[in-house]
């Protein structure tokens, strides 16, 4: 049955993969979609105004010649798209036979030829739609990889990994996504892989009320193989997103998982794998037997060599990368600092009312689209196209195409701040890292004032954006305007010296860049670090990322923490991070100190009053067992779902001293004899514990009759009596490691007589609780607490 | 002075990068200059020999024009490793203009002028000297991975992390790499790198007799640090070997820490990343300003893509890729079963005997000197160079340069077999993944035949060579020998389908064979991948590589272990596995089981000579203190270094009770009165303990005096009263779980009372040790054992 349970674990660790990858192309495809028919929309009424009002601009483009009409037909977004699949844009025919005015008539309704209002009724009805899934679903909002951090540091936030939940993320991104927010999908597909893995391996949702057999019998359902499973979800997750599976296991080992356990390394190596095999096959599936296509969902583009076996950059100019990397995490570090102002304000005037959020998320989307459509107005100003791109790559031809002509003519000229406003975020990325930059002039590229006019609004709204009611990831904004930021860089650079061959090109700036503000919000370590470099896809960035991510780290983290903690934080969640918190390594501190003395505790065999009152008035989840018998040695621990599930299922027997009235006073002698040999009460079998797993009745489930609360309920069949402690004087630095290493939720501290003095829970290891412990131990006797 | 730790740990981190850099170009650029001047004098041999017996070739040669005597001047080992630098081979007017005669009067000794005898000579030279550093110190033998894995496991082996080690093991792998057998530098760098970051650490060493006081002041001095330095320097390791900064973070976690912990994967990724960029600035120190070259000390060579935007494989080669892994797993199977048997063949035989281990490195270099001589001799087919080279990278060409003319026409032929036996194993790597193939022909490249005859011998040889006294790596054989299985299925394919495109290039599929066999010798998981993927710098490559590595894991491991553990296991190492035994998943197993109940315990305050007879019969490293006034209870442990320092620093105090000559009947009454809070004995400050680490006195140091018997030793200042323990009822899989993650290296069991009845060491945890448990657990009863 080992092998048995082993192969079915990894048979569901397959479908886990392979769903995620199914999830993750069709959203990407919905929300492309959802795009395209807005950026069409908005496009044929910006090219009839440009025709309309602004006439010598239209007379030019009226007079166009056969190819300069093709040329027009690519910066559609249906066109650039389809060029990306087949190389021939399939709406060239329409667009460019049947003239702009006929394109107008297609639609139902014209916004009085307005392209703004347009624009902004899309957005917003996206963001409304979008907000409408959180609104039904609040713990969908957001980016979903806090959650799943502290899912995997053993914390179980309620409705985290449901089937709703999923849902309504994944639509709901579709949405935000689609609405032109500043967000990302990449954390929000992170949290659907967790979520298809927990429900895989349980195999039972509320929603369905469905209960497969496979796992209940398999043992799945236990928490431990959850956030094995959820693990592995969380690593296909990141692989779907970025195409990045060794990132993605590495993201599930750094956020969660406390022991390195080499076999579920393996099997989210392996989920991640299968995802990234499905999505290869899917996107191949139209090229049989020929060559195959590596795109990604989420896509850094192609990055080459100059030359052959060299880099694109030189020595010296790591000690750049790294200034670039400080500089991102002071960046990161604003934007974390202002985020968190921004929430705790959030929490405190919005986030008590559900339709408030949506207002809010109104507002904010009204708010995006002005400043995205007011910024390209501000420029007002035409670049031309390249024109001789001979040696250029396709992939450079290509970026080429999905230039915007905001308000200039059509294949010939472009707006530079439009192309990175009016698109999306991942093909401004493109723009960013590979479009030709000469290094002599600014001309034909981006220049430094239309990468800064992007760049502080983006970067403004993403931080105002971040934490309102729709599903946002944060990986995709932090990139853009980091590759923004970076390219900025690496034209000042250029200015210094105008020869081509010192510096390297604007586009290895870029990168540098997005690395440096995403490493600086996030403070991720070596997972973001893999992620960026298979993203990348060229090992000669190696060196270089490692720098500056982690100058990126260390600059930031003297400011203050990343955005993932902060938002942990704010919600007040005992979240354990990795290490021993500093204040513990430097204050002698015992496990005596911090824990909590009033320790309400059960013996083996209690009457099912006081279990009942426990219950109701106590909230811990575990209470130890001690013997009385033997002055209060540690018997083992009972949990408050177990005792629950006991009480409901009525496992208790009568008193057998019903009759003689002196049932309330347990004298030591009449309860020595409950200890004998004879079953005192029914058993239940482990199977009814398990089956209600992980939706246990709670105390105000269970109904007592009158003569209940006299009986006898045995716990010694159902305690656990091997549960971890750790003996008082212990230093706090081994009771943190303990915790954290095992994924423990409670203590329980004894003394060397093995007597219960006091339990330790993980809300007691935070900083916040170690200081205080710390200033207790100043004034109170340190190992003076007892049993209460 | 928290912050000064820390800082001063950083510090040293990045002083065991930059010298583990140096040492590993410096080590890399002495083998290659050895193997220079042996390939240079059989190069010159063998043409004398070509001009003098085969007239017909040397006439030709002779009359050869001067652009021909310059491709001549190529293939000489010293050129073409001057072509990698500068692209000009500078040897071209000395060879070219100096002719041939003059060449051999250069030589000292000219082994009558027979290329074989020189051949044999310098290989076997090299080989002895190689030994005889292992003759010095026999633990810097083989690979040193093993040695790493089980320092990183908590097994103090001894001297592995010595200077001295270091010293032999770098300088033998350099002769034993340029003595031509099959062996690789990789293993040994990452035992390089861990000696570096142990020394620095501890700052102290035997043969200097130095002892510098920042590693003292700093408490750096304890196993914890050490451990942690040492994965820092083994990621540094596979850094230099590799160029796989990332991959050594990998390695590091995979093979040792238990723990994972933020903090240090952190310093170890710095301490890589310190390193690569050392290496990087080595290697460009000439070229200040311009672009970089990114060579590794161990190359792959660059794999381009084929097409824009497009991998070198369709998506239903992955398929194929899986095959070629699961053929990998049983070559690595095959390959570890019969090393396994000739290893314990070895053992019986050789290993006792210093003597015999040189003679048996000399007898296994005449065999594989013969072979590599004999082999392309057999084969005798000379093939021409391919002349149409217009579209061919500087790569390609330079790999047409390093071919070989084994006595055929230099300039214009080549032995294929020749040119994969007479050259460095990376070179040779280099051929198989990069040489250019057709698909159509066999023409003008490595035909099956050739590689056929070049994979038996050299696998069955790296099978034979590794466990012989020289310092070996397994990577670069396996790859070599993979590389060559890889091409040749590459070969079958392309003969099944003669037209172009169906199949991916040989290349694509000699690095799948390389990846196969490595994985299926190594069985590494994630680390190895990741290794791979940065040695091949090419992202498109991950998923095959996931692929295969993963198939040829599972194939292998049926049928036996991974080389590095049979080696673990054939030393009888009490290596803990990350994971829980099958065993102990499949049985019910508690700790009361499989503890040994034998335990020797010492009381608080205890006799001098009772601590001294038991130090002398008693082999443990800790023992456990109980508290005889409690009837048993666990008070606390002492370990073995801690008492022989306490013996020896003679920290006892006179018997109060001297004149009754009742000295050794311990009555309760009179033992308690020595419990009392008088000071019993002179206190040893904590610093005078921490002074001697590593090297604490043993119990043969310590010397009593005739009356110190009686002395008492208060142990209780000492003691550490906080250890881990374990209920007699705990699982097996906890207990395993509690000893691996913490890596512990014992653990008291107690009962209920917390008191001690039994102690759990490492050996008590292996599968050996567990089903003997299971075993007792059926005849005997289980929870009996007590104090003895």
């Amino acid at each position: 049955t080992g092998k048995l349970r082993a192969l079915k674990r990894w048979g569901l660790t397959f479908l886990v993969g392979v769903l995620q990858a199914v999830i993750a192309i069709t959203c990407n495809m919905a929300s492309r979609r959802l795009g395209e028919v807005k950026f069409d929309h908005v496009y044929d009424l910006l090219a009839y105004n440009a025709m309309g009002s602004a006439s010598p601009s239209s007379s030019s483009s009226g007079s166009m010649s056969a190819p300069t009409e093709d040329q027009y037909a690519y910066y559609t977004a249906d066109g650039y798209l389809d060029m990306n699949q087949d190389g021939i844009p399939d709406e060239q025919q329409e667009s460019g036979g049947g003239g702009e005015e006929t394109d107008l008539n297609e639609y139902f309704f014209n916004f009085w030829h307005s392209p703004f209002l347009a624009f902004l009724f899309y957005q917003t009805v996206f963001a409304t739609i979008a907000s409408l899934f959180v609104y039904i679903e609040p713990v969908s909002g957001g980016s979903g990889i806090p959650e799943v951090k502290c899912f995997l540091n053993g914390i179980d936030l309620p409705r985290i990994v449901r089937f709703k939940t999923l849902v309504c993320k994944v639509i709901g991104v579709t949405f935000s996504v689609a609405a032109g927010l500043p967000v990302g999908k990449e954390g929000p597909m992170v949290h659907s892989g967790s979520v298809v893995a927990a429900g895989i391996s349980q195999g039972k949702t509320r929603l369905w009320g469905k209960d497969t057999s496979f796992s209940k019998f398999s043992d799945f359902r236990n928490d431990r193989e959850k956030r094995d499973f959820v693990a592995c979800g969380a690593a296909a997750g990141v692989a779907s997103a970025f195409g990045a599976p060794i990132g993605g296991v590495l993201f599930s080992l750094e956020e969660g998982a406390s022991y390195w356990s080499t076999k579920l390394t393996w099997r989210a190596f392996f989920c991640a794998m299968v995802t990234l095999g499905t999505l290869f096959a899917i996107r191949n599936q139209d090229i049989k037997f020929g060559q195959a296509n590596v795109d990604k969902l989420f896509s850094f583009g192609e990055f080459t060599a100059i030359g052959d076996g060299m880099v694109n950059f030189s020595v010296w100019e790591l000690l750049l990368f790294i200034l670039i990397g400080c500089l991102g995490g002071l960046i990161g570090a604003c934007f974390n600092a202002g985020n968190e102002h921004l929430t705790i304000w959030r929490m405190k005037n919005v986030n008590f009312c559900k339709k408030r959020r949506v207002i809010e998320v109104v507002v904010m989307s009204l708010l995006v689209t002005t400043v995205s459509f007011v910024m390209p107005l501000i420029w007002n100003r035409c670049t031309e196209l390249p024109t001789d791109m001979q040696d250029w790559t396709n992939q450079e031809k290509e970026l080429v195409n999905n230039l915007v002509p905001f308000n200039c003519i059509p294949g010939k000229e472009y707006n530079e701040v439009a192309s990175l406003f009016f698109c999306e975020a991942d093909v401004a990325i493109r723009q960013l890292f590979h479009f030709r930059e000469t290094g002599e002039t600014d001309a034909a590229t981006f220049s430094s004032a239309a990468l800064f006019l992007f760049f502080i609004p983006y970067i403004t709204l993403a931080s105002l954006v971040y934490g309102i009611a729709v599903p946002s990831g944060l990986f995709v904004p932090s990139l853009l305007a980091g590759a923004a930021f970076g390219r900025l860089f690496g034209h000042l650079l250029h200015k210094l010296d105008h020869t081509s061959g010192t510096f390297a090109d604007s586009g290895t700036y870029a990168l540098m860049g997005a690395a440096a503000v995403l490493g600086g919000m996030a403070r991720m370590t070596i997972s973001l670090t893999v992620i960026l470099l298979e993203a990348t896809g060229n090992m000669q960035y190696c060196l270089p990322l490692m720098m500056t991510l982690m100058s990126a780290r260390f600059v930031g983290n003297v400011f203050n923490e990343g955005l993932y903690d902060i938002h942990i934080h704010l919600k007040h969640i005992p979240f354990l991070e990795p290490d021993v918190p500093t204040i513990a390594e430097r204050h002698e501190i015992v496990a005596g100190q911090v824990m909590s003395t009033e320790v309400k505790c059960l013996r083996p065999v209690e009457r099912v009053g006081v279990v009942y009152d426990l219950l109701k008035n106590a909230q811990h989840g575990n209470f130890p067992i001690v013997d009385t018998a033997s002055s209060g040695t540690l018997y083992g621990t009972a949990s408050r779902t177990m005792l629950c599930t006991l009480l409901q299922r009525r496992a208790f027997g009568q008193p057998h001293d019903v009759n003689n009235g002196q049932n309330h006073s347990n004298t030591g002698e009449d309860y020595a004899e409950l200890l004998g040999p004879k079953r005192l009460s029914p058993l239940v079998q482990w199977d009814t514990l398990e089956r209600v797993y992980p939706r246990y009745p709670t105390i105000d489930d269970v109904e007592l009759r009158p003569g209940d609360r006299n009986c006898w309920l045995d716990l010694r069949p159902y305690a656990n009596t091997a549960p971890y402690t750790i003996n008082e004087t212990a230093s706090i630095q081994r009771t943190y490691r303990l915790f954290r290493t095992l994924g423990l939720r409670f203590l329980c501290v004894v003394n060397h007589n093995n007597q219960v003095v006091g339990i330790i829970t993980r809300v007691d290891l935070l900083p916040d609780s170690l200081s205080d412990a710390i200033m207790r131990g100043r004034n109170a006797h340190m190992v003076g607490g007892g049993l209460s």
